[in-house]
């Protein structure tokens, strides 16, 4: 499997409000782990970062995806009082159910692509943190080769809409990445269309992720890689 | 900045004992943090889990990478009676203090190359979970452009001495890597090497990590990317 991120921030903004991890599972296979907080700078990123933060370590503790949408909704309307929100999404490829489970908050878009067709999706659950009990969107597909997954941010699927341009239409941004690409030349494509949609000057922070499932590999080595870059300002 | 990991098991063996995990830190910049369990199999790979779970649920608090080694080895120390042990690696970009900092206990080697030159480290302080007061080795160079840090685990370090070769020396390995390249392709080099010279059958878990400071990039577009492959078994 391949799980790629890339992000930038909007344009000529220092700091983003948005975390993206990936993470281990224990009973095998990987989880991302995609936030953004209320607002913008320090203090949207602070908790953004304590999103990401609580669901890793509950990831980590074997807790399944769902609850643990539902335990960083509780715990950041307990300690916040319900006055701030944050958006979650959790793509993970569990090895232990043999599925590919995406869980939502918010308003990231979604697109799935099977064997059998294309899925799209605009909306999923309100986000965390408002309300006393909240409930993530959840789809779950079985693990296939060449089951594609892609999650972008409402920065993305929004761009070009202040320039007049027609809204980027779900199931095109799909269609426009040719297949056999791998997953980092793929959020890569994505990121670029989007910022090239707005004239070169992202009107909001930008994500896309995207996760491939190959074919199993027939190769006596298995080869685990794991890479991050990031500018340092 | 760009920190790669690349990791292959034992030959033959379907799990390997160590986990790997890259972070946001929350003042800003990214850790890595390398874990290996004592023994084999299930056991191990959840002694590793548990171990990076702790140190990055600590780190996203914010407390410094020696507090965190030191909790790591108490919290073990607390629970498994001193009977189980773990190694533990932190290397971290860290850009609230300017620097990187490498936080060692086991037995990974550490190879550092600044402009001033090449050091290298095979010791480091004992394993966590195994004595009521451990420290880590710790060492911190300041920020600057050029600076590469990599570090090996042993299965690395040692491979090719049952196929009769001499010691794998660190400096050679340091210098063995042409400088410009990438990160994920130096530390897919260190690997590939290490492999060939066990001759395609890794006596013993495998796992590379390079970090590289870039130049400044003048870009008015911060993109940060992050990506994991790994083979579905």
């Amino acid at each position: 499997m391949e799980i790629a991120i890339a992000k930038t921030n909007k344009y000529a903004s220092r700091e983003s409000g948005d975390t993206a991890e990936i993470v281990e599972r224990p009973g095998g296979g990987m989880s991302v782990i995609l936030a953004d907080g209320q607002g913008t700078g320090r203090g949207a990123k602070a908790l953004s970062m304590q999103v990401t933060a609580k669901v890793t370590a509950l990831l980590k503790e074997g807790v399944r995806d769902g609850a643990a949408a539902r335990a960083a909704n509780d715990f950041l309307f307990a300690t916040r009082y319900g006055q701030v929100s944050a958006t979650l999404d959790i793509l993970s490829v569990d090895l232990k159910t043999n599925t590919v489970a995406i869980t939502r908050n918010g308003d990231t878009a979604c697109i799935i692509e099977t064997p059998d067709g294309i899925r799209t999706y605009r909306e999923a659950e309100r986000r965390l943190g408002l309300h006393h009990r909240t409930r993530p969107w959840i789809a779950e597909e079985p693990i296939v080769p060449g089951l594609r997954v892609l999650l972008v941010s409402d920065g993305v699927a929004n761009a070009g809409l202040r320039t007049e341009q027609a809204p980027w239409d779900l199931a095109e941004l799909a269609t426009f990445i040719p297949r056999g690409q791998n997953a980092a030349a793929i959020a890569d494509a994505i990121l670029d269309e989007a910022i090239r949609r707005d004239k070169g000057r992202p009107g909001d922070d930008m994500s896309g992720v995207a996760l491939i499932l190959r074919e199993v590999d027939p190769a006596p080595l298995l080869i685990r890689r794991m890479s991050a870059d990031l500018p340092i300002p």
